[in-house]
């Protein structure tokens, strides 16, 4: 036995110092494994699917500006993983800047498009008149911001000063001081983590074309069986206008009976359904079931049920 | 072998010349088994309880006056039979009188109390001065009009005619030619009749006491799984106003994968249900299941749901 | 002014000495009124639809046996009255023979046929052996116990006993010390009794034929705006069997503006809905409305959409 | 009076060249109004709630890459506007440089983040070791594959080959050939277009924070009124994980009856609810009513009820 054989391998949206490394310090505090920056989430989840890395961590969904559509699509698209877990990650965004430069002086700023935004309300009070040039990623804003003449500042979180040189003009710039972004842990689709009793599942649906209320029908597969939904997002399936597929977060276990019992619920009503996994929830808040709804429930109904048969 | 022990042996709601008995000649048209009038629902069903018959004939609903509720609380409190099958009976009532009685001579009239408000329009116009005296069964009303001199005339169907020497006075009296009795063909609780493709499933079950809503939350057990509710009636449970039992019949057999489903979580959700079998219906008409709900439809989803958990 | 043309006239189910009388004497405690004994529920709705009673008294519910049948259908065909009030009576029946009668002389019985079944246990433990003639009401079974004698004994209330000559047998023989029947008090169909916060408000719909999930969908339209339903039972049309229509008491007044919405609602979907009235609950109990359903929430409503339209 | 004071002016999300161009086109064809190019949806929206300008033009929602997430946000947050209308514009990318390049020279490219998932397969075919660097908008992408040497190409669509002296190095090079972006009209928030049979309505519900199964009874309000949802997306609200709210596309205009009622029953149920508006479809295709929802059958419903109370 050799240890390359054994190691974890990490795939994550990179450069170093974005905000995707702070979810991975959380996953792999030791660093035991080896750290695989990669450019896209496409790269992060084919390298899981296809065995060049172990586990992949890439973000799901920001507070402020939703799901990643990126994330989220090719989670709908691409087989061969499986979530095992998640991480929260509170977002604080700094204005940064090469050394020497004040705040009077910045015109032409960049960062990630999804950064943008949740600075506004600081940004129209202090840069009003400043332009604004969108950045791969909130390290590649940093990188700009140290090396391109052209820029003057970048905003970026506390991760980016590791790697590079810049000054600190503001603090804590974001509009709103519990921003979280959650990351999901992502492994092969073999086998699922055994429950804890404070688990998620997550799903994505399609609806069928044809159902008058086929989303209340969809969401009557959970309610029926007393199972609390904690995200529901559409993303347009892409082929034309007007049709979606539906990303779903559920309190509990794929192995726990209400659960098990909505899935299958789900498969036979939606034509094209995908299993992304069941996975300690990252609050570790526990999901008590709702009445009639226990695995003892289920179990009581199963054999009363198979005892008419005799 | 001996005949005597493999005989079928049938309690019926008697006496003999009551609709029961054309239910009861329609399941065994060759009097092959032994007939055993019985005086009550109750007694006719712990015959078959308790083994000292083989099956039973009652009625459960008549198209104009509704569920029998003798048979309903019966059937809701006594356990150890299951429903076999059913027969539909044409309901016609004829007015009966000792042979020389005239029309304009009648003036005390006895029926089942069922039967007299299904003759309410004829009576009003042929015999608006008439006086009503319940009688226990239609045959007993007409054992009443040939030897009980207080009495003028009974209301009974053609087959009394059979048993007791009465002239018809009125043929068809009833106010709806189209009035139809339904009849259960009860056994022994064990096994099931195989699913014929046009099988009906009737159950009771209670409703949970403090939950709003419960009932509509009751037939969305059958609704979210296609299934279609062909009766409810609700029956007083008896403890206190205000609590029901309801009494449901449904298309399609235990043995289908929909209804098993549902049937499990009527168990889950219902403090206290009652099944009461399932069998070919009398009109022979096939429960097509509805999209996304065949067996087959049941049996891919539990396979794609195992394969998860490979 | 003359008192003969104010004086209030009650027509009850009679005749004197049945329960009905009981509930009556709720009504009207200080019999101010002129107290009109009929025959027939049809006879009472019958006496207030033309004017020739001012108010009506009848039996609607008993909590063993369930809705009186012949109310339900009564009032769901004949226009012209409404409910204006109800009246609970607690149900105790005696067993009443003549005179110097032993319990074990007792052989045959009489009651009203919703009595009898209410007394089957008792009957069972001290009269195994007894025959049972049905009579038209426990007042007339009470009449025939002195004169007829063919009989032996009669079940009815306390209250014949003002009436006939009767001796008590046995006291309290119902199976349950809590059963109760439920009376309602008719006037003509003219204006509504004001709100009191602790109302009901009864109706019954048709389910249209070709709707699957009809009774769901009627449901609905008061789940929808919270309302809470305290009853509901079904009727046969009786027209073909499976064709029922639904008797429904909901908690809240018509002018509450959630009733009022939910009533609209129903008669959009129901191919024949009658309004029975809102009137104040017999246990006074008053009737929070859920979240978002107050009569403030409507009006808001009503102002924010109507301003959408300037 | 001068035509200036009633000339409209429409201002678009620029700068000339994008599709959004296209879209103002379709509503203005003849260039009769003043066309006012700005950078953002925020200032669009904020030019006609502050009498700026007449009118807005701005996407709302791509079949590719889903809602416009600026736009939904700027629409939930800025109150003042509403929708009069909605134009259909189907989008076709081109890969353009500056004249003399070749594809073989194309190594750093440049596009909007919305149009470059849209090209990925192409990309992944023709490109696939080019950089990607985003751009404000697809103009702004032209402008740089002109001007900066740093850019050998840009994705854009036909229209800004009016304005950017660029060759088309390969055409439509969109991996969906029926992709379609939808823009919204937007107008001050006073009166209502007409209803025209074959309408539109919009707007953004927050749900009740402590509410299980809130989205579903979100979706009842309008299930239970028969009216169909074309669109429904989440986006988060932004104060933390988990809260959102919901835009949802209605078929009817607010002056059906079906809808006014839906409205209503939503700003009850919703702690926030912003109309957006009632306006034509783009496919001008009709709206029929479900069974028992046209406004006749509310007017009848309505005059029932006033009858109720007389």
């Amino acid at each position: 036995m050799t240890d390359s054989t054994t190691q974890a391998v990490y795939s994550y949206l990179g450069p170093a110092g974005t905000f995707t490394e702070d979810a991975l310090r959380q996953v792999d505090p030791e660093h035991l494994g080896r750290w695989q920056p990669v450019t896209s989430v496409v790269q992060a989840i084919d390298d899981v699917a296809t065995g060049r890395s172990t586990h992949a961590v890439i973000p799901i969904e920001n507070s402020i500006e939703g799901g990643v559509s990126a994330t989220l699509d090719a989670l709908a698209t691409m087989p061969g993983v499986r979530i095992l877990g998640e991480r929260l990650v509170p977002i604080t965004f700094h204005l940064l800047a090469r050394p020497g430069t004040t705040l009077s002086e910045v015109r032409h700023l960049t960062t990630h498009p999804m950064s943008y935004p949740q600075c506004r309300t600081w940004l129209a009070g202090h840069l009003p008149e400043h332009d604004f040039l969108p950045a791969p990623s909130n390290a590649a804003a940093a990188a700009s911001a140290l090396h391109d003449q052209n820029i003057d500042a970048a905003i970026a979180g506390e991760r980016v000063l590791d790697h590079y040189d810049l000054e600190v003009l503001a603090r804590d710039i974001g509009d709103n001081r519990n921003a979280v972004t959650r990351f999901v842990l992502l492994g092969p689709d073999r086998g699922l983590p055994a429950p804890t009793g404070a688990d998620k599942t997550s799903l994505i649906a399609e609806l069928p074309v044809d159902e008058a209320g086929a989303l209340l029908r969809l969401l009557e597969q959970f309610s029926t069986r007393g199972i609390n939904m904690t995200r529901i997002e559409s993303r347009p399936i892409g082929d034309e206008l007007g049709r979606y597929r539906f990303n779903i977060d559920l309190e509990g276990h794929a192995l726990d009976a209400r659960v098990a019992e909505a899935l299958r619920g789900v498969h036979r009503f939606s034509p094209n359904v995908v299993f992304l996994g069941s996975y300690p929830r990252a609050t570790r808040e526990a999901c008590e079931p709702m009445p009639h709804q226990t695995n003892d429930d289920y179990k009581d109904a199963a054999q009363w049920y198979e005892a008419l048969l005799q």
